[in-house]
């Protein structure tokens, strides 16, 4: 009898005391392990993560959390050979597992990246701008993200059994909220092959990530308020989902991601000569037969207008019939096993339905021509193309979760557009098409059906990721049959975890609050310039008031000469005279700018080492020749950087004339030494 | 008999075939109207603003449509003395009154602002930047909001008749979904009256605006994937919403907004002297009155220091004492009637359950003192304060939607923001401090249980517009019993209205797509320089690449003396020499873009304006002496404004060296004249 497989609970590896059931090899039939998760204490599983993992993430910044996964990410690129060798028995391919395997490694790196990039060295992150709430600038708003002290339950599909875990894990872990993973039990034992590669590393805090080997009965029964269900599955599993007392009454979060009817539609200004005629035909393929078919991704849907559709079809059974089948430990087999029999059972049915309006022009569904392989004991299948008849509404209801997708013709755009929205929502549709026009029309009609929209042409074909394939950087999930949920998209993921809050308050308390500057909070001038202060010494407030300075005429017309931007308006006085928004000569905005350093800058050798942007300088009041300006520069945000002897200091920047009136505001972006002098280098 | 309201179904008002039930004055128990939708087709209301009024409203930009409310909440001002006579009907105070119908049309106002302020004038929004999806450049990736070809259906509570409405309306027809409401019955003759003005207007687009006055029996089965439904009201209606299956499976979209048990604290700095305490006391009072304590918003819970328990009761009894009850139309009534006899005895039942763990220390809930009014027909009720004894659950779980609020005290501030929690999610809660730290503590600890969290202290009292008023500019909604849901906050509940999608194409499809230039995509270079376009010439893509300009040392030295900027990087050789970043002498940043600016630009009168302002500019590779660079300008993004003889263009500039480096990016911010010459004024 093979092992048992463990769940990994409240800090220690349990193991059921039944036989549990056998879990078979997908294209061999052989028993790889056996599942049982009896006795098994989810109950104190939520409490291990709530009093445990929970505040030991809290109390680590977004910073952090990322240079975990980085870690983490490394830890298992180190370790893939062993994941590797367990994914061939689920019947992957190795291009199968490479997105699995390969593509959930991917998602940790790109959140350890974004992490950084695009979070706070904090544990807050804010959302918009300052709301002026009252006219005296007494009373302000600003939204806030803070981190739940809950838990994110992941329940995911049997067919990215370490990708799945881990596209949900890393924003949860970004976000603050432990995981408890509850993967399909027909592959479990890759994901739980993951997660003791994970715990060994000893990398994440304990409490953070926890595993289900089994059936998870009860699990939701223990959630409250702060905590969230993603579930990756069928539509009819999240049905069941939906209707628990805690999801429906008690203010659990569910989101929801289902396979859904995609369709990839071939544009009518395509040509059959054309590249993307080709790229069309290929990437279906591709869908149809990647991971045998069972992605929630793949294409199910093939438009095409009707007069190509004879050429279509003829393209794809050509290549279909390119599709070796068989066990993907042989190295010549493109397309390997359906998880089970009983999944290709499921499939069998699903072509059936759809044969009432369509039928076979690719493909037989009860025979397989293996290449390799034992068509008994294996859940092989061949790769089955249909083509609907007019009218024929079972491809828009019926999911084949197997390599078979079925075309359907199309007359005119509009046609096209409504036949994609007959599935409902769907996560992910494409189009290929060269024609500007064609894109727009056909992106912007599927855009609110659909999570994901693919434009392929020849451009981007070759560095293209395709249809199938959800990126880190961009959501996945889709409205309607496909769930309504939205995963991944870089910090959206993270920031679904988060509670969005509006803070209403003084200026100087909401400074407390977000440990940001904001506008009309108390500014701190001590006798020392804030450019002669480390990240050790600097404070959020810390402010230089500059003294006064004249802009002459010959001022405006110097810097016109010697920059060369002679513009009008800087330049004429009589042509200036008749703009509308300056009724005179003005100084440049970039000479504005530039003189405000020369106010606030303080030049000898010191923590500031560097300028390195500007962001939002508006020009409100044009300084016009005998005006004088001052700048105020107030410490707005200081950023660490962990990587670095150095951080990012934000600093809130003024420029006023004589009146008190604000000429220009904008934030200038410094790197400040976190000690000064800056620590000797090594040679 | 008293007149039958209507509902305005499919173009034309609506009228039950029979009597309908009687809604009574909530002060003096007369007939004010009766109601009934006996017949009423909600099938073709769906149909209706499906095919009618979604469509003309998603013809016009996010500015067009801002237009509009604007213009209807011009007209809406001009009509108010309509709606505060009816009002008065409801039991409502005139300051009551003005909360409804006057924060009503602050709210749109405040979208018809946001609207052209924070949207594009085009029916797309993009969110969040260029995601780059290949070395090479040539598949990238861009999010954007597109609308849903749905109704968007209301479902309003009887407190805020007016403003309920208006408040969902303005984001939704924003977003371009037309809005089918449903008030409740009992205060159903003001909104119908509101609904009244703005269909007369005639300013709204046909079809953007039903009205189902009575039950709306069968709408929720009309509706499906792209629909959405906005609910407001007790969380026991929204768990039946909740349960209809187009909401479990048929991707219906439900938002909550559900009465919440929320509090307010007094911070434990705060003593009895200090101007916290008296604010804090006049913020519970006035919450527990305004509306009689009919707000979703209102203070339920009052969360104060042991301490000073038996001082806040006191000066909130002290205070309660002078609050005037009766009916509204006497002027000297502080506070008017609940909204029916039936609301009063549910308040009633809800006290009765609180005392079993208080005790009732301000009031008489049998009793009514009155100033007004008669106390048989009229629901009057005067203010009740109660005293929680310790360890008391009540006060977590039921909810006297009435005058009604509890004090409950606590030791330290981790057991003030536990017992916040174990209202399990609240849409709102204050703290009266003016210490920072506690500010801080406070606020993060309750952010994850709340929409919105109010600091109160002496400095932004004068402004502050209370714990209760949820603003258009903040986003209102909390999670767990207060619903889950949010709406308003400027644009997000625009978007919440939107879907979501990720677009992936080239560069130069991504463009056609998005009517904004991408990075990679085609420029368009001809002989004529951009600036010399009107907005009516102008064309995204259009771009001048400047000849190039050799940066010398006598440049930098020269500009360090002229502007005062004489920052060591840029004067000292031997002290930049050691700078980690530069390693010698460095060019300022203003300086190349100033030196851009001049290369860029077409001097001559034309119908380039002005610039106003330069968004996102980084310095990426340090120009040093004797470097030359160019810049390559290029339009962006086209933003004509509807108010105006000019539109506002952005361009892309980036800044590169002798090899081809960028050393600058940033956009340009412009206004540029629609046409060329501008129109003479008149004087």
């Amino acid at each position: 009898m093979s092992a048992l497989l463990e769940s990994y609970a409240a800090g220690r590896w349990f193991r059921a005391a039944d036989d549990g059931e056998p879990l078979l090899d997908a294209a061999t039939g052989e028993e790889v392990a056996r599942i049982s998760s009896r006795g098994l204490d989810v109950a104190a599983m939520v409490r291990h993560a709530r009093d445990t993992g929970g505040p030991a993430l809290r109390s680590l910044t977004f910073h952090e959390r990322a240079a975990l996964l980085k870690a983490l990410a490394k830890h298992l690129t180190e370790r893939t050979e062993e994941l590797y060798a367990l994914s061939v028995r689920t019947g992957a391919t190795s291009r199968d597992t490479m997105i699995d395997v390969d593509g959930g490694i991917g998602t940790l790196f790109s959140y350890a990246s974004k992490g950084v990039r695009e979070l706070p060295n904090d544990t807050v992150v804010l959302d918009g701008g300052l709301e002026r709430l009252g006219k005296g600038g007494t009373f302000v708003g600003q939204h806030l993200y803070t981190s739940r002290p809950g838990v994110a339950v992941q329940i995911n599909a049997f067919n990215f059994p370490v990708w799945g875990m881990l596209e949900k894990l890393a924003p949860a872990f970004l976000a603050g909220l432990p995981s408890i993973v509850k993967p399909a039990s027909q592959t479990a034992y890759l994901t739980e092959l993951a997660v003791r590669l994970i715990v060994e590393s000893g990398i994440l805090p304990e409490g953070t990530l926890q595993l289900v080997s089994g059936g998870a009965g009860g699990l939701l029964d223990e959630l409250t308020v702060q905590d969230s269900v993603a579930f990756t599955g069928s539509a009819h599993t999240a049905g069941i989902l939906r209707r628990h007392p805690n999801v429906l009454d008690g203010g659990v979060l569910l989101g929801v991601e289902a396979d859904s009817l995609n369709c990839s539609i071939l544009g009518p200004d395509v040509r059959p000569e054309d590249p993307e005629f080709d790229l069309f035909v290929k990437g279906v393929v591709t869908e149809m037969t990647v991971k045998a078919g069972q992605k929630c991704t793949a294409i199910r849907r093939i438009l095409v207008p009707s007069a190509l559709a004879d050429q279509v079809v003829e393209a794809l059974a050509a290549r279909l019939a390119k599709v070796t089948v068989g066990d993907p430990r042989n190295p010549d087999v493109r397309m390997g096993a359906l998880a089970s029999l009983g999944q290709r059972d499921e499939v069998r049915k699903a072509v059936e339905a759809l044969r009432a309006g369509s039928e076979i022009v690719f493909g037989d569904p009860s025979g397989a021509a293996l290449l390799d392989g034992d068509p008994e004991r294996g859940a092989f299948m061949t790769p089955l193309l249909l083509r609907a008849r007019p009218g024929a509404t079972e491809p828009h209801d019926v999911e084949p979760f197997g390599p078979v997708g079925t075309v359907l013709a199309y007359d005119g755009l509009d046609s096209a557009i409504a036949l994609a929205a007959r599935g409902r929502g769907s996560l992910v549709a494409s189009v290929a098409t060269h024609d500007a026009e064609v894109a727009r029309t056909v992106v912007l009609g599927l855009a609110p059906w659909h999570g994901r929209v693919l434009v392929l042409d020849r451009d981007d074909a070759k560095e293209s990721t395709g249809h199938g394939s959800p990126l880190p950087v961009l959501v996945h999930g889709g409205p309607g049959r496909a769930g309504g949920g939205e995963e991944l998209g870089g910090v959206r993921g993270v920031l679904h975890h988060m509670q969005r809050t509006a803070v209403q308050a003084s200026p100087d308390l909401l400074t407390a609050v977000t440990g940001r500057w904001t506008t009309g909070a108390a500014r701190a001038e001590s006798g020392v310039h804030p450019f002669r202060k480390s990240l050790a010494e600097l404070r959020v407030g810390d402010t230089i008031a500059s003294a006064p300075r004249t802009v002459s005429l010959a001022d405006i017309e110097h810097f016109a000469e010697f920059t060369g931007d002679t513009f009008y308006a800087h330049t004429d006085a009589a042509a200036a005279a008749r703009n509308p928004l300056f009724g005179g000569i003005v100084a440049h905005g970039y000479l504005v700018v530039s003189l405000a350093a020369g106010l606030f800058v303080d030049p000898a050798p010191g923590p500031v080492l560097a300028n390195f942007g500007v962001d939002s300088l508006r020009f409100l009041t044009p300084v016009k020749a005998g005006d004088t300006i001052d700048v105020t520069l107030t410490v707005k945000q200081i950023t660490p950087r962990s990587s670095a002897d150095y951080g990012e200091v934000r600093w809130d920047a003024v420029v006023a004339n004589q009146d008190g009136q604000p000429v220009a505001t904008y934030d200038v972006l410094t790197l400040v030494a976190k000690t000064w002098p800056l620590p000797e280098r090594e040679a």
